[in-house]
């Protein structure tokens, strides 16, 4: 343990350049690491996760000591139940996290492996092979489970990594790093390989959005706020994850019975996740039909539905905003438009998307063709619901979050996209 | 031709705001074309760049014309001649720009390619699969043939691209723009897919940096500076491109025969490309033998030797400073050190490299293992020459730059690096 970075900043009013020095230390440390990293073996890396697995159980106690700490700070500072709900941990959640760092220990090693390779004309020897970014950056928010999820994907991609959880959870989540970090040396991996970014208040971060050459990738992982405030300050390149303004389309040919099913379980199966719909679009065609039945079933199962004009016919319907359809509500709430025609929604959606997933149900393969190319988002589904988005669903293994931006990654990010890659070119004394 | 955008600012002391409109109503013009472009058959798009190079060609008259202004304008103002050189054309290179957009033509189309693909134990079928990032902006400098070879490379990925040239070369894009968007309408591709970026100075660049959602890529091709600059002010994700300071690495196990070719072509080949060598490290059990001859054979090629202390022994070497060893130089001149290990010399290149291109001459299997798993570059040569590291040697056909960053693309960058990518997700009423 190199303790000091652990510990509280003595001075909260310590001037900048001293949070600065401290993370920028913390980032070099991290170099260091991530270069010993790169060239471990996957046996080497596959021991440390399972070294911390159970570090995590065994420190099971501290964990949730310091975790009732963070709660108590957290109610007496009235915040919502929902968000210290997200912030409890128990022990079943703590196995949680340990069987996420084992399932990760079981999943290929992505370093190493070789995306193209062909012999050139010349003879060289062209070979494109996978290899850790080297440091990475996660910003969160209150979940400290995300510590060791993070801290596992990126180990495992012989990444090292900085943490930097909110501080409503700042107690819970140095006492899941310094297991994790006791363990990893017990294992011989650096322990540098995972630090939390030191300091208190909004400065360290700041820090390291602008600490560009030491920091490879930023993530920011949490609501719409964090994100595009990491996205506009920071000059350390950044991976856009997880605001999600999903849209189920029911198309003139859609079965409405299936487009029932896709709907209901996509807005209410688990509401708060970025994959859930928050708006729904039903071609006119089937409007009569459908919207009696749709209305009717999401008011049953407790959803609030926002709805257009024609939509504010059926009983219960109230009225939708132009700020509804860009609404991420994370709710029991969606929006809802009767819409002319096939382009008539994808022009919607192409207004109002965060371009996460959207969704068309239809039996016309025609339609489906038409919406899958205008479309733009990071996964279109055809008669299935939004909710399948997942990196779990895709059988990636494990997933560090969703991207909805275009370059690098987008949708679910496993291992492979926590990579870079390098070319390596063999000759036998080529010239040009 | 939506012809205003075309035309100089009328009040080079229009207030910023206008400057923006104008930047930001090009950008939306783009984003419409870019609709257009993703679901444009190869067949259209390729009839599209035939119909550019041919009317590359038959605009040559105003093209010469308008470069003419350029170069006279350039001239007056005492620009260089090696930069003035860069700036002038004549036929031959208007040719070179239209066999360019041919050659594109003949290029496999990215989009559409199935990434990966599977069926989920649940049964939806999974597909990932190449898309156009939407609008792409190019920030580069004098060089107007990269109007050319960016529109038409953009073209063929499906995207629309905003160029934005120096103004040393406004006429000469201009005047190149106005050839390429009269023939891709002549041939059903909107003309919007390429656009020049309106108004003077720096103003645009900035409004284009800021245009995050608006523009999707942006890609600066030019000097250090430049680069900098975009990369420090960008909201917009950058893919940061081209500075190179390579190095090669003589090995206790190197044939110096070999080493010496390699030396020589890494360096005086063409000085003035990002591929070049910049730092010569000579591991020290050869410094007796390999120094004499490296030291006079790249004076004899006109090369000035920044030298460490034992490189200083050598006639003519002159002393090197750290700045020596972090230069680019772009020119007749090489740093040039000796170290005692090939640790030492990764830790050279890890302190001082951009991240580009390092070759090492070894004919020991494991000494090449350990360079290339320890240096983190874009490209790793073994045994050939830096001047390796381009598109065109690579295969690729088209090379829209070289990325130096770890992000999304990394080494030279063809039509696939032009792509992003979208799930395709069909079921059969799948629910969660």
């Amino acid at each position: 343990m190199s303790g000091p970075v652990l510990e509280p900043t003595p001075d909260p009013l310590a001037v900048s350049s001293d949070v600065e020095t401290a993370v920028l230390a913390a980032a070099v440390r991290a170099r260091g690491a991530a270069h010993e990293l790169a060239v471990a073996t996957r046996a080497a890396k596959d021991a440390a996760l399972e070294a911390m697995a159970e570090g995590l159980v065994t420190a099971s106690a501290e964990i949730l000591a310091a975790n009732a700490e963070d709660v108590r700070a957290a109610q007496q500072a009235g915040t919502p139940e929902a968000i210290v709900d997200r912030l409890r941990l128990d022990r079943s959640r703590i196995e949680g996290m340990a069987d996420g760092l084992r399932q990760v220990a079981g999943l290929p090693d992505p370093v190493g492996e070789v995306v193209r390779g062909s012999t050139l004309p010349n003879g060289l020897e062209l070979r494109q092979v996978r290899v850790p970014f080297g440091v990475v950056g996660i910003i969160y928010e209150a979940r400290p489970n995300v510590t060791a999820d993070a801290a596992g994907i990126c180990l495992k991609s012989g990444n090292a990594v900085l943490l930097r959880g909110s501080s409503s959870a700042l107690r819970s989540n140095q006492a899941i790093v310094t297991a994790l970090r006791r363990a990893a040396a017990s294992a011989g991996v650096p322990e540098d390989a995972v630090q939390p970014v030191p300091g208190e208040g909004h400065q360290p971060a700041k820090v390291l959005m602008r600490a560009r050459g030491h920091v490879d990738v930023l993530i920011p992982r949490g609501g719409a706020g964090l994100i595009r405030s990491v996205v506009q300050e920071s000059t350390v390149p950044v991976i856009e994850t997880g605001v999600g303004n999903c849209h189920v389309y029911v198309d003139a040919a859609a079965d409405l019975d299936m487009a029932l099913a896709i709907v209901l379980n996509s807005k209410t199966h688990r509401p708060s996740v970025c994959n859930a719909a928050e708006t729904l679009l039903v071609h006119a065609a089937v409007a009569d039909t459908f919207l009696p039945r749709v209305a009717q079933a999401l008011q049953d199962e407790g959803v609030t539905v926002h709805g257009d004009e024609t939509f504010q016919r059926q009983p219960g319907v109230v009225a939708a905003t132009d700020d509804d359809h860009d609404a991420e509500y994370l709710s029991l709430d969606i929006s809802a438009a009767v819409v002319p025609s096939l382009e008539a929604a994808v022009d919607h959606i192409r207004v109002h998307s965060s371009g996460h997933t959207e969704a068309i149900v239809t039996d016309s393969q025609e339609a489906a063709r038409r919406f899958v190319a205008a479309v733009d988002s990071a996964a279109v589904m055809v008669n299935a619901s939004t909710r399948f988005t997942d990196g779990g669903e895709f059988g990636f293994g494990a997933e560090i979050g969703i991207s909805t931006q275009k370059l690098h990654a987008r949708g679910p990010m496993g291992l492979p996209e926590m990579t870079s890659t390098k070319y390596v070119v063999t000759g036998q004394g080529h010239t040009r």
